[in-house]
């Protein structure tokens, strides 16, 4: 039992360490940066140095920013540069007035650390970082150690659990007034498998409920929110969904502008600087998106493949486990189907060129790719016989006849328009085809390599960026022949994925024919 | 076997994407930042986005930096503005340009996956990774992923060995003409053991060479390196210190400044962010310097405490046999010797703070601290029988003779005149009491939670602030009495200590008498 002076505490707390900001108009995204002059008072008072994490308070509003310093005349005495994202977060206008000091020490650091070593997060510790993350108190080292411990440590049936839960409520909860409220996941991993926007112009043409939220690509060329991005606005919040949803039965829109588990995002963007992607985080970040959207019917699309992100039968069936017994916890009706995971879905890889198929499909045009329709039909076919909107057996025959009578694209096309206006996904100014060395038959394709390719060539960031496939497995290639085409934005992007098809000539593999 | 277009590789590589080089003078440590507008040519045509990893060159070097993007008038067009060390790692002038390309994808990226999955790392993939983090081209977010799971799935002996090589082969090696070369390291976590000065002071006044090199604190409020420099310079570079140890017999210098296992410096810094510490990282971190360094004979100070770095006895008999075995893979002779980790050595907690104990025991002052000075002669003593200075069973009788003398004390001062002149360490301007409440004896010291008070005050980055412990385990104390006092430069965190210490009153457990 010790004590201090506390006249001590409260004359440090007195101490105002008041600084004029001033907006830099410096792009940091979503980190937060400070600069502060080396000279100036308050580093030396707080002893803050270059790399310090710093609390920055303005009226009402708080956050913890990373600290630069500044030995040159960028500033004036008594001021505080500050980055874009700082800026908007403490709501400042110029000539407003911060206060800096320390950061309270991150208790949940002492949990996360306990994970490191083996030790199993309960819900509260889980609260507690989610807590963290969301408020932007955990920097990169931080996130980086949390996504790679549960990677390394797998998380058990109730640490995904809590993951979840911890996750759904750290955002908002959507209530919807019916009953079934149907969703569909696809697990990723295969490029060009984009089923979602035809499976939900079927489902709500069919008179489901589908208010369906999607992700960014996490460390794929595409994301379905990417793609649906080319055909019609995307960024909708809680109450314009609600009006679309309203009117039409569906919605695509992108989970992150409604603040459904806001956590992921942050998450996904250093699982993606990482490329990790963990069983638990995988559980957690696809149920608690459907859990806070109010899913009550959830069908789940998991292509199994050599180079698919699940790899064998085996992997299908812990994962599969994993996510039926984490949604049964929340009371959610699921189904995974496995598909073929072997090659890319349709042709094209990325936002736009995925977006292409998708049409295709929806219009019935004569050259759709089949396979992406089959795929969306079986999807669709289910989910009708999972909510009992028809009798098992007959839900695939269904949705075909939903496809072809042309009601699912008149439904797409007005989701579209209430979402804010259809339109022409873009095409990309740079366009370089990869051709055959030789003649074969194409014996397999590295969807991995493949995406790598499509990411290096600008996609997602550049909507138009991405790979076309012009053949698929069995086909009898002879040389010179296309077997895909680079599409890219910027001739240097462009450079940098042919510099490394160059060195990966084996992405599509020839067996003699 | 698919071919590109070798002209168009080759034009895309042609493309100068020079800009004009502008020193900002912000200092952002370690971290490689640069500034372009985000209407810049280069970012266009490159698809540069903020927080892109972009390589720059300037003649034969070449780095790797995080972007930032301007948008309001921080920079002319044609610009590229660098943080400080952006600036001097390319060996820029004013009016220098430099180009920007995309850095090649990251391979030892997926050697870093793997592990985190559970594959075993080999030789060529530590070699590789530690490379590309010596090289500066791991992201703090690839830093925090590999410490992380370089702790969550423990390294095993074969990637110990792996680790310890690459992290020496990383930097210099140096080279003795005479042997044996002794050395000595503590496993850290127990505040104010600082017996090195000491140990370096004996073995050198009895002939032995023992050319130190220490490390900053990791997440200890001080390393050796820390308290040696309010003694003496310790930034030398390794012609300086072949001067001192060719005239002196030994030194202690930071080891950081000769570049003996760089890697080390870099993985530390996440390290401490992180709090975490991993017993291969540790292993690999404590060897490889000594190795890189050219010790032949070593001692390993170990202390076990339930607040100490090792808690138990079979925690340190599981580190122990790591330790030597990983030694003698590399034909150093080592032995590890466990002492008491129940409660701080000394009274100081803090480089300065700790420096004035050892120069107490040094000068064989009356109220030198007893713990220390027994700790140091075990120490030393043990290392001339390893050395075979002295017949077994006579080293303790030697060394407590050779400090008894002043001779070690002589030595001392004449290592640190060598080491460019001996200085007085500082006193800190802030000092407050924490008393006791109550009556009692004192029946246990939290070390850990003591240290946090000592790094909340200021330490180790300012060399005067710590905490000052009046009383041991056992002491009778009276209410009101002060148990240690808490050193700051600045009211800023001496309050912040004193917050801490307001809700971690049981810092010192007080038993009723």
């Amino acid at each position: 039992m010790n004590t201090t002076d506390p006249e001590r505490i409260q004359s440090t707390e007195a101490a105002a360490n008041t600084l004029r900001g001033r907006r830099l108009g410096i792009d940091t995204q979503f980190e937060a940066v400070v600069f502060m002059r080396k000279d100036c008072a308050v580093c030396r008072s707080e002893g803050f140095k270059a790399h310090s994490r710093v609390r920055l308070t303005h009226g009402e509003r708080s956050i913890i920013a990373t600290l630069y310093q500044v030995t040159e005349d960028l500033l004036a005495h008594g001021e505080a540069g500050l980055s874009e994202s700082a800026w908007w977060r403490l709501g400042l206008s110029a000539g407003d007035e911060i206060t800096a000091s320390h950061p309270r020490p991150l208790e949940s650091l002492s949990k996360l650390r306990g994970k490191v070593y083996g030790r199993r997060l309960d819900e509260a510790a889980l609260e507690e970082i989610l807590a963290d993350v969301v408020a932007g108190r955990y920097s990169d080292v931080h996130l980086a150690s949390f996504i790679t411990a549960c990677s390394a440590r797998a998380l058990d049936h109730d640490e995904m659990v809590g993951l979840t839960r911890a996750m759904a409520d750290a955002g908002e909860r959507l209530n919807w007034p019916t009953r079934p409220i149907v969703d569909k996941h696809s697990v990723g991993g295969l490029p060009g498998n984009r089923t979602t926007p035809i499976v939900v112009a079927i489902a709500a043409a069919c008179g489901l409920t589908m208010p369906k939220t999607s992700s960014r690509a996490i460390t794929s060329p595409a994301g379905t929110a990417d793609t649906m991005e080319t055909l019609a606005p995307v960024e909708l919040d809680i109450a314009a969904m609600r009006r679309v949803v309203e009117r039409e039965g569906g919605c695509v829109i992108w989970g992150g502008a409604v603040r459904l588990s806001p956590a992921d995002d942050t998450l996904i963007r250093v699982e993606r600087a990482l490329d990790l992607d963990g069983e638990g985080q995988l559980v957690a970040s696809v149920l608690s998106k459907k859990i806070a959207a109010g899913a009550t019917h959830l069908i789940l699309d998991m292509p199994v493949g050599p180079t698919a992100k699940v790899r064998s039968n085996a992997a299908a069936t812990a994962l599969s486990q994993s996510l039926l017994a984490v949604a049964r916890a929340f009371g959610v009706v699921a189904k995974v189907i496995l598909s073929d995971g072997r090659q890319p879905v349709g042709r094209g890889i990325g936002p736009a060129l995925e977006a292409r198929d998708v049409l295709a499909v929806l219009q019935a045009s004569p050259d759709a790719p089949l396979d992406l329709r089959e795929r969306a039909v079986t999807l669709a076919g289910s989910l009708l016989e999972l909510a009992g909107t028809v009798e098992i057996g007959t839900g695939v025959a269904t949705a075909a006849d939903v496809l072809a009578s042309g009601r699912a694209w008149s439904k797409f096309q007005r989701i579209c328009e209430a979402q804010g206006g259809m339109r022409t996904p873009p095409l990309a100014k740079q366009r370089n085809p990869v051709v055959a060395n030789s003649a074969g038959v194409v014996s397999s394709i590295d969807n991995r390599r493949l995406a790598k390719v499509a990411k290096l060539a600008g996609a997602p960031d550049d909507k138009a960026a991405g790979v076309e496939c012009h053949v698929r497995l069995g086909a009898v290639i002879a040389p010179g022949e296309p077997l895909y085409t680079v599409h890219s934005e910027t001739p240097g992007e462009l450079g940098y994925a042919l510099d490394y098809v160059a060195v990966n000539d084996d992405i599509f593999e020839l067996a003699e024919g």
